[in-house]
């Protein structure tokens, strides 16, 4: 499948680094979108150092099946720009996979899409969400139909493999939700 | 008066800085609080590095007259720990000065101390308030009774104005609230 990754400088260096490469280990295409094509981003840990693949204005959310969403200050750079926020709306709003760890949720809540969900993010983030009518629990992975969130670096494993799993199944039915879960 | 100013690493640094200087010279006493004493913090631009005088578990609000809040990253840093957190909320109860700019009001937010109050901060956080009972506007600086907040690092000049103003009038009233305002 075709995942995008909305990043910017300041990511979490494993939340970026380790998702990215399993995902590609399984057989799907990572996209690295920021605000401009070839920016050199790098991770606040200092580890991990990427140059993006497109800019936001070159790409169209129905190019992509999923969403990943790593945490660090990426996120709140990101969701300064509407562009950004309507980008991860329309993945919400075609109940694409969404796939966000740490500080990725905080997207979300600015993209007003968390009503009725079940979630988690890093713990000050479960203290802006719980503002909202989302089901705000403190667990390693929550999978909410199209939505995969986690807390921190320490879920990775747990983040990465119910990611794989949901893309697994909506991969074998064309895209669609999995057989067998209500929409 | 005594200004105590809670911070971490990756704060904006003219955040902290003028809003400091200007703090000082205007003939207040400003503490820099921290995780730990004698730490030093530096400012995300990489243009300011200050050591903290104090860490959080040897200080005392009833010690302060006043909060003093700066952007950047180190909001969210703060708000992760309970105490951090506390402390602030010590201040609100009491109705102390409240000078928070940017992500500053990030610890408002964890503190739960918003509900009813008039505020602005940094554009992203505009957004997270919206989901609280708080009247959010996009303004330069909003004073609300002991809280005076600011959006970004443009509006310091009115932030520090209306910040000395609020502790001139509770400095000639003995630490209360000026006369004729309604508390």
């Amino acid at each position: 499948m075709k995942i995008v990754c909305l990043l910017d400088q300041g990511f979490e260096d494993s939340e970026f680094q380790d998702p990215y490469d399993q995902f590609r280990a399984a057989g799907h295409e990572v996209t690295v979108v920021g605000f401009k094509a070839g920016q050199e981003l790098k991770g606040y840990r200092g580890r991990v150092s990427v140059a993006t693949d497109r800019g936001i204005a070159e790409v169209r959310p129905e190019q992509f099946d999923a969403l990943f969403l790593p945490g660090g200050s990426s996120p709140d750079h990101l969701r300064a720009s509407t562009e950004m926020v309507e980008f991860v709306k329309a993945f919400m709003a075609e109940d694409k996979p969404v796939l966000a760890i740490c500080h990725g949720p905080q997207l979300l809540l600015s993209a007003g899409v968390v009503g009725g969900r079940r979630l988690t993010a890093w713990r000050t983030i479960q203290g802006d969400l719980r503002y909202t009518d989302a089901e705000v629990v403190d667990e390693p992975v929550v999978v909410d139909r199209n939505l995969v969130t986690s807390r921190q670096p320490d879920d990775i494993p747990s983040f990465v493999s119910k990611s794989l799993d949901l893309l697994r199944a909506r991969g074998a039915t064309g895209g669609q939700a999995p057989v067998g879960t209500p929409e």
